[in-house]
C-alpha cells in the first residue's frame, strides 16, 4: 500500500464521492457528479486520489446514452477492512468486515461475566488479532476498530459510565485502553445505536427513512437513524428504551426508574416468569440459579415456537410489552420502519414481529400519517457487532475523520496512546 | 418597500448571516465573517443586499481592536412582521411578532369549541386583519401566518388528521383555505413544536442544545429542538408525549392506545378526579358537566397553590405522571433541558417544576452524563402561537423558502390558492 495519507485536502468532498460510489454499486463519473452536485473536473480528480489510494476500480462499461458507453466505477472493497465487537456480560461477537460492509470473518464467545477489564480487555485483543490473521487481513488494511456495548457511556473519552457487569468497569477507559493494547484506533459506541446504523449500511433501508432498531440481547436497549445517521442527543445517551417506564407505580430498577420494560419484557425476566411456572420450569429443565439466562430464555423462544403453551405465552406477554414500548418510540421519534435485532429475537422473532406490528398498527398515534413495518434485522444475532464495524466505516469513510498512512492507524475518534509497556 | 425579491440569487447564504445577525443582536462584517465562514467581499456583497432590502440597518461603531472602531449590523426588527395561531377547541391565541421574534399585538378567546372549520376560519381571518389594523402593521410587510394545533398533521398539504374536535375538521384543509380568506401565506404546525422552537428564537436556550418542550393545553404534547431545528421524524408528527403508555394494562384512550399520559395527568383527567372528591369539588364550585374544563383545572391548581391539601394531592399526581413521561423523554432523546410551556402550567407551574425535576434527576438514565433542567417558558400560556409565527419567520429568513414582493406574498410552505369568491 502507498504511504500517501487516505484523506487529502477534500476530506469531506472524498467522503461524499465514496459513499455515493459505495451506494450505488456501480456508477459512472457523470452520474456521481450529477448525485454530488459538483463539477466533472472536480470529481475526476476526486476519483483519480481515490484510484490512487486503491480504495476505487473501474468495472467496466456502462449502457451508452448516445455516445461512448461511460466507464463505471466501483468501491474496491477489499481495500480497507474494520473490525466490530460487540461486548457484554453474556455475549461477545467479533466480526471483520469489508469497505462494502460484507462480514469477511466472524469469531463469538460468552460476555465478559464478572471478569475485570483489565482481564478481559488483553483477552479481547488478543482474539482480534487472532481473527485477522485467520481471515489473513493484513493490519495495515484496517481502518480501527468499533466496540459497542450497553450504555450509559462517554462516547467521546470512551468509557462506561455504568457498573455492569461489575464496579471495575464503571468509568474504566475501555476504549483508550483497548486502543493502547492493539495499537489500534478504537471507538466506543452503543450497541443498539450500532445495529441501527448497520442496517442502513447494508443497503437493507430506504435511506431517507426515519427509523428505530430494537436491540434485545441481555438487556434491551435501541437505536433511532434520521436519513443515514444516529440520532444522537446530547450525550450519545439516547432511545434507552429498555428503561422507559411501563408501570408508573412499578418496582424499581437498578437504573433508578420504575417499572422499566426490561424488568417485564427481557430474557431475565421472562427466565424468572418461567420459573414461577413449575409445569414449565421441570419440562424446560431450567436452571433455578439462572446464570446462563440467555440459553435458558432461548429454550423458553424454543417451546414457543414449538407450540408450549405455557412458554408461548410468556414470549407473548414480553412481545405485547415490546409493542407497547415500540408503539412509545414510534409515536415519539415519528417512525416509518421498526427493526428487531440482537440474539434474543433470534429464535421466536415472529412471534415477536407479529406482535409488535400489531401493537404499532392499532396504537400509535400518527398511524393516520403513514404505515410503520415492524421487521427483522438482516444481520440478526450479529447486528451491533456488524454495526460496530459499518461505524468505523462511516467515520472513516463518509465523515473523512482520520488519516490512515501505510502500516499505521494514526487517530480514529479516539486520540491513540502509545503503548508504554510490551505486551 | 421596494418592489425586490426579498431572497436574491443566494437565499441559502443571506439567511445564514441574517440568523447570525439576529442570534448577534449586533455584529461587525469582520466577526461575521469569521462566524459564517466566508470571505470579506461576500459578507459585504450580502450585507449590502439585506441592508438595500430594509432587513438590516447598522448601529454604530464597536470596540476598536487596534484600527478603526469596525461599524457593527444589527436586525432591522421592525422591517418585517409575522402572525402567530395557537387554536384549539377551548384556547386560542393570535399574536403579531417582529423579525426579532418579539411580540408587537395579542389577542385571545375561547377556542373553536364544536364549531365547524367553515365557520371557524373567516372568523379567524377577521380576528388577524383586526389585530393587524390595530397594530398598524401593514399586510405588505407581514411573512405570513403560523397556524399551529394539536396533531396528527399532514403538514405538507396542511390539513389536521384528526376528528378533534368534531368530525368536521378530519383532514380538513385548514392552512389553505385559512391562506386563501386571508391571501396570505399559512403554514400549519404542531403547537408544541412551535412551543419548543419559540424558545430557541428568543434566545433562552443554548443553541447547540438538544432540549424538549412539554406543552400543555387541553391536551399534553411535546416537542424536541436539535440544535435550533425542529425535530421531525418521517411526517412531522413526533414527539406525542400526551400518548405514551404509563400503564400497559391501563384503559383504552380514544387515540388506540392504552394508559395515555394525557388520561392521567392532563387537566381534563385532574377535573375528573376532583369531581369525585365532593369536598373538594363543593368547596371549589366546580362544574359537574365539565364544559369549561381548562377554567376548572386552573381553580384546582391556584387552590393547590394555596395550600388545599386536595386539589394540592391532585396538581401533585398529575405533576409525578408528567415526570414519568419526562423520563421517557429524556431518556429516548437524550435531553439536557426540558421547557414547561402552555396554560395549563400557568397556575401551579412552580409544583409542576419541582416535581418533574426531581423526577428526571432521579430516574433519567444518562443522568451521570450530565445534568438535565426543568424550566418554565418565557413565553408561558403564549408560548405556542410566539412559536407558531417564529415557524414562519425561520422558514423565510433562515431557510430562505419564500420570495415576497412588494404588498404581496407570493409562497410559503403551501401553494396560496387564489381566491375565487368574494370574501
Amino acid at each position: 500500500m502507498a504511504a500517501s495519507a487516505l484523506w487529502g485536502s477534500r476530506p469531506k468532498t472524498r467522503g461524499v464521492v465514496l459513499d455515493l460510489i459505495r451506494a450505488a454499486r456501480t456508477i459512472s463519473r457523470v452520474e456521481l457528479a450529477a448525485s454530488a452536485g459538483l463539477t466533472p473536473p472536480t470529481i475526476s480528480e476526486v476519483v483519480r486520489d481515490l484510484m490512487s489510494d486503491g480504495l476505487v476500480v473501474e468495472a467496466g462499461r456502462g449502457a451508452s446514452t448516445g455516445g461512448k458507453p461511460p466507464t463505471l466505477l466501483q468501491l474496491n472493497a477489499l481495500a480497507r477492512y474494520s473490525v466490530g465487537i460487540q461486548l457484554e456480560r453474556n455475549t461477545c461477537v467479533i466480526v471483520v468486515v469489508d469497505l462494502a460492509g460484507r462480514q469477511v470473518a466472524r469469531t463469538s464467545f460468552r460476555g465478559t461475566a464478572q471478569m475485570s477489564p483489565e482481564k478481559a480487555l488483553p483477552f479481547l485483543a488478543a482474539q482480534v488479532n487472532a481473527i485477522l490473521d485467520t481471515a489473513a487481513v493484513g493490519r495495515d488494511r484496517v481502518l480501527g476498530v468499533g466496540l459497542v456495548s450497553y450504555g450509559p457511556q462517554d462516547r467521546h473519552a470512551g468509557l462506561l459510565l455504568t457498573p455492569q457487569p461489575t464496579d471495575a468497569w464503571y468509568e474504566y477507559p475501555v476504549a483508550p485502553r483497548l486502543a493502547e493494547i492493539l495499537r489500534m484506533p478504537v471507538l466506543l459506541d452503543n450497541d443498539a445505536a450500532a445495529a441501527a446504523i448497520g442496517e442502513y449500511w447494508l443497503g437493507t433501508v430506504d435511506p431517507h427513512s426515519t427509523y428505530g432498531c430494537i436491540y434485545m440481547a441481555t438487556g434491551i436497549g435501541g437505536g433511532v437513524v434520521v436519513a443515514g445517521e444516529v440520532y444522537r442527543g446530547s450525550s450519545s445517551n439516547s432511545v434507552e428504551i429498555g428503561h422507559i417506564s411501563l408501570d408508573v407505580d412499578g418496582g424499581e430498577c437498578p437504573c433508578g426508574n420504575r417499572g422499566c420494560l426490561e424488568n417485564y419484557a427481557g430474557p431475565s425476566a421472562v427466565v424468572r416468569q418461567a420459573l414461577e411456572m413449575p409445569g414449565l420450569a421441570d419440562h424446560l429443565a431450567l436452571d433455578p440459579t439462572g446464570t446462563d439466562f440467555l440459553t435458558e430464555f432461548a429454550r423458553i423462544a424454543a417451546a414457543a415456537n414449538a407450540g408450549n403453551l405455557q412458554a408461548r405465552h410468556l414470549i407473548e406477554r414480553s412481545a405485547r410489552y415490546l409493542g407497547c414500548a415500540a408503539v412509545t418510540i414510534t409515536s415519539l421519534f415519528d417512525l416509518d420502519l421498526i427493526v428487531l435485532a440482537g440474539p434474543s429475537f433470534a429464535v421466536a422473532g415472529s412471534i415477536y414481529q407479529t406482535l409488535i406490528q400489531q401493537e404499532v398498527d392499532r396504537r400509535t398515534f400518527a398511524r393516520r400519517a403513514h404505515p410503520v413495518r415492524v421487521v427483522p434485522s438482516v444481520s440478526g444475532s450479529d447486528a451491533a457487532a456488524i454495526g460496530g464495524a459499518v461505524l468505523v466505516l462511516q467515520s472513516e469513510l463518509v465523515l473523512g475523520r482520520a488519516r490512515v498512512a501505510a502500516g499505521k492507524a494514526l487517530s480514529l475518534v479516539l486520540p491513540v496512546v502509545e503503548a508504554t509497556e510490551a505486551t
